[in-house]
């Protein structure tokens, strides 16, 4: 009976990958981003990578003001990260309160890199966070970018098409596209997670996702 | 050796209270109003509940809209709130989408119920929780409070008595300071819990404060 055409189907029946949006800037995007892949894995999904812009869908479209920036929130938002990175043992070279990079060579370089090394996209934001949170590098500038595909070489970015690339009309225009997309969908956090349309916002919902999941929906 | 006076100190030492915060017209406040008290049991602590205002900490504290007339974010607390409903098996005559009461009242109501009937308030507030969103009631005039000392006679408190105390210069008084004492804690959303000074905020971070509670902080 569980070899029967009717129950194997699922097998055949590829599920939708899950898409995964984060801003490189944002630390919860950057704890959702350790876990997404192993709870994706549990349940036989892929994970489908988005770089967005927390400037564009908090301040444009929702207007408000930066998470820090805002009274009583800024503070809780700095004790519950640091109670987050005890929890997990996480070591950052980066403090929260530290001044923010500009996110966008970094959200470029990820849709060239999606563009030109298609299926590397995951495994370059997974560095450009490394490199930004746990050793604390600014990435605002080129050549920094440049320096995550030298500092990665299992990558198989070249490192100087990568900083020319991120600059190119083609990467902004990606970049543009992107964002305007996921603002269409609803996303407007990092991280924000689509499961078959199903929103779920914030590091403190992986959980719930991964309940999710495991029943398929309720 | 369990029974030292070293190994039992702690039986002797009382836990201090958990603090939890809430709008009458928050739906992530009834949530958690319906877990805060099981959970603090387990750890062997109370709860002492404080009625607040969104309207002050969030709209004019933080300068924010209010939650649903947020752009992105509105639709994605309907969808929430909905999921949640859905998964706890819960039954709301009221919509999230319903048309807000004005809670003044009802959390003046609170404060003259812990100054008259002090021990009440709990149980005052469960009441009232109870009657706008299971029930969909609202209580924004001074008559509907009345009705929750009515249709609650358990609670020991005159109808009468409570619809004339809700509209006292003392439960005004009594309204203004918590709300501004609240704020001095940092408390600006509904749900927000402070265990020994520890902020939690919002309904999916119960199982983190159950965790921290276990552990006793990290």
């Amino acid at each position: 009976m569980m070899t029967s055409p009717t129950n194997t189907e699922s097998t055949y029946t590829a599920k939708a990958p899950i898409d995964f949006y984060f801003d490189f800037l944002s630390s919860y995007g950057y704890f959702a981003s350790l876990r997404i892949e192993e709870i994706a894995q549990l349940y036989g999904r892929t994970v489908q990578w988005h770089s967005m812009l927390l400037g564009v869908s908090v301040m444009k479209v929702m207007g408000l003001k930066p998470l820090l920036e805002t009274p009583l929130k800024g503070d809780y938002v700095l004790r519950d990260t640091a109670r987050y990175i005890r929890l997990h043992g996480l070591t950052l070279a980066r403090k929260i309160s530290d001044p923010m990079m500009d996110p966008r060579p970094a959200a470029r370089a990820f849709y060239w890199v999606r563009r030109h090394h298609l299926g590397a996209e995951a495994a370059f934001a997974r560095a450009v966070y490394d490199r930004y949170w746990r050793l604390g590098k600014d990435l605002s500038l080129p050549h920094e970018i440049a320096e995550i595909a030298a500092q990665n070489p299992s990558l198989g970015i070249d490192p100087n098409e990568l900083q020319a690339g991120q600059a190119s009309e083609t990467s902004r225009q990606d970049l543009r596209e992107a964002v305007a997309l996921s603002v269409d969908k609803g996303v407007f956090g990092s991280p924000f997670i689509l499961v078959d349309g199903e929103p779920f916002w914030g590091s403190d919902r992986l959980d719930l996702l991964d309940h999710w999941l495991a029943r398929g929906g309720w």
